[in-house]
C-alpha cells in the first residue's frame, strides 16, 4: 500500500511553505554549513520531477572566494544595469534594498540544466520542460534548506554567461539557478518586498479562473 | 524569534518529497475531487517564491468536459509528433507508456505565465525569472497534493497554442504546466520510467561537482 500522509504531516508541509523565504546578505551569519548538511539539500534536489525521467541537473557547490568574487562582481554589473530600468520612487526603493548574499553566505550553489543530445520523452512540444525541472530540483532544496532552519536567497541579477566561466561550465549548460545559502539571524514572517511595500499581494479570485478566463 | 523546524518536520518533508509521483490516467479513479481541496492546492501554490514579488501566475481550474476534450485533442497530435522522434525499441516502449490522465482525472488545472509590462526586480538579466516562479508554484501544489494523498500528472505533450485558445486565455500568457488531478489507486514507490527501465537514475557524484566543473 501506498503511504497515506495524514493532516499533522499537511499542515507541517504547509508551515514550511508558508515560512520559506528569500534570504539576503544582510539576514546571513557566518556559522559553517557542513558537507553533511549540503548533501541533505541536494538529496532533496534530486527527489524532484523531470521530464521523461532525464534529470537533466548539474551542482556546483561554491566556498571557494575567488569564484565567488567573480560572482558578485557580476552581479555587481548586472544590478546596475537592473537598478537604472526604475524611474523615480522605485529607483531610490530599488537601490535601497539588499539584492544578494553572494560573499555572506558560506556557501553558493550554482544550478544548471544541462541538455540533452538525443530527443527526450515528454519535451518534444514544450522545449522549456528540461529547464522547468531543474526549477523543481531548485524548489526541493529550498523547501528542505527551511525545514533544516537553513535561509536560502535565489539571485537572478547576475550575467549567465559570467557564471557559467567562474565555474567552467559546458557551453551547452545554461543556468537556472544561483543560491546562497547559510544559517539566518532570523526568516522574516513574510516576504521582504511584500514587507516594505515594493509589491502587494494579489487577491486570489485574480488569479484563479474556471474552465476559462473571462471571455 | 522564527519559527523552527525540527527533525520529525524534516522527516515528513523528505517523505513527502520522496513519494510524490507524476500520476497518469491508469491510476487516477473517479473519486470526485472538492472544491475546498483545490483551493488548498492552491494556497499552497500561492505561497511560491517569485522573482521581484511579482505574482506572475494564472490558474484555471478545469472541470469542464469540452475543454478537457480539447485539450486532450492536442495532446493526441503532439503525441504522434513525438512518438515520431523515437527509433526502434524506443517507439515501442514510447507508445506503450500512458502519458497524461485530461480525461480520467475529475480535475485538471492550467498554469500561465503572465509576463509583467514594466521592469520586474530580478527579471532585468534572466528574463525566465517569472516562468520560473511559476514552475515553483506548480512544484508547490504538487508536494501539498501529494501530502493530501491525492495525485497530479504533468502533462507536457501539448500543443501551449491550442490550449490556450482552449481557456481563453490572453495572448501574451503562456502555458507553462498542465495538470491532471484526483485521487489514486496507488501511488507508485519510484518514478514509474525508472521502474520500466525506460532511462536510469544517474549517480549524484555525476551531478553534483564543487568550486567547478572538472578543467
Amino acid at each position: 500500500m501506498s503511504k497515506s500522509f495524514n493532516e499533522t504531516d499537511c499542515q507541517i508541509l504547509e508551515e514550511i511553505l508558508r515560512l520559506r523565504r528569500d534570504v539576503r546578505g544582510n539576514y546571513f551569519t557566518d556559522e559553517p554549513v557542513s558537507k553533511a548538511l549540503i548533501s541533505h539539500l541536494i538529496k532533496a534536489a534530486l527527489y524532484a520531477p523531470s521530464v521523461g525521467y532525464s534529470q537533466p541537473w548539474q551542482f556546483v557547490v561554491i566556498r571557494n572566494e575567488s569564484v565567488k568574487q567573480q560572482v558578485y562582481q557580476s552581479f555587481k554589473q548586472a544590478n546596475a544595469v537592473g537598478s537604472s530600468l526604475f524611474l523615480g520612487d522605485k529607483k531610490r526603493d530599488y537601490k535601497a534594498l539588499k539584492l544578494e548574499g553572494i560573499l555572506e553566505a558560506p556557501v553558493n550553489i550554482a544550478i544548471f540544466y544541462k541538455p540533452s543530445k538525443t530527443p527526450v520523452l515528454g519535451q518534444t512540444s514544450m522545449k522549456d520542460m528540461g529547464r522547468f525541472s531543474v526549477v523543481c530540483a531548485i524548489q526541493n532544496l529550498w523547501l528542505m534548506a527551511r525545514a533544516l532552519n537553513i535561509g536560502v536567497g535565489w539571485v537572478s541579477i547576475v550575467d549567465a554567461q559570467q557564471v557559467k566561466q567562474a565555474v567552467n561550465a559546458d557551453e551547452d549548460a545554461e543556468l537556472i539557478g544561483y543560491l546562497c545559502i547559510g544559517y539566518v539571524k532570523e526568516f522574516l514572517d513574510e516576504p521582504e518586498l511584500k514587507q516594505k511595500g515594493w509589491a502587494e499581494q494579489k487577491n486570489s479570485q485574480d488569479v484563479v479562473f474556471f474552465d476559462s478566463f473571462p471571455r
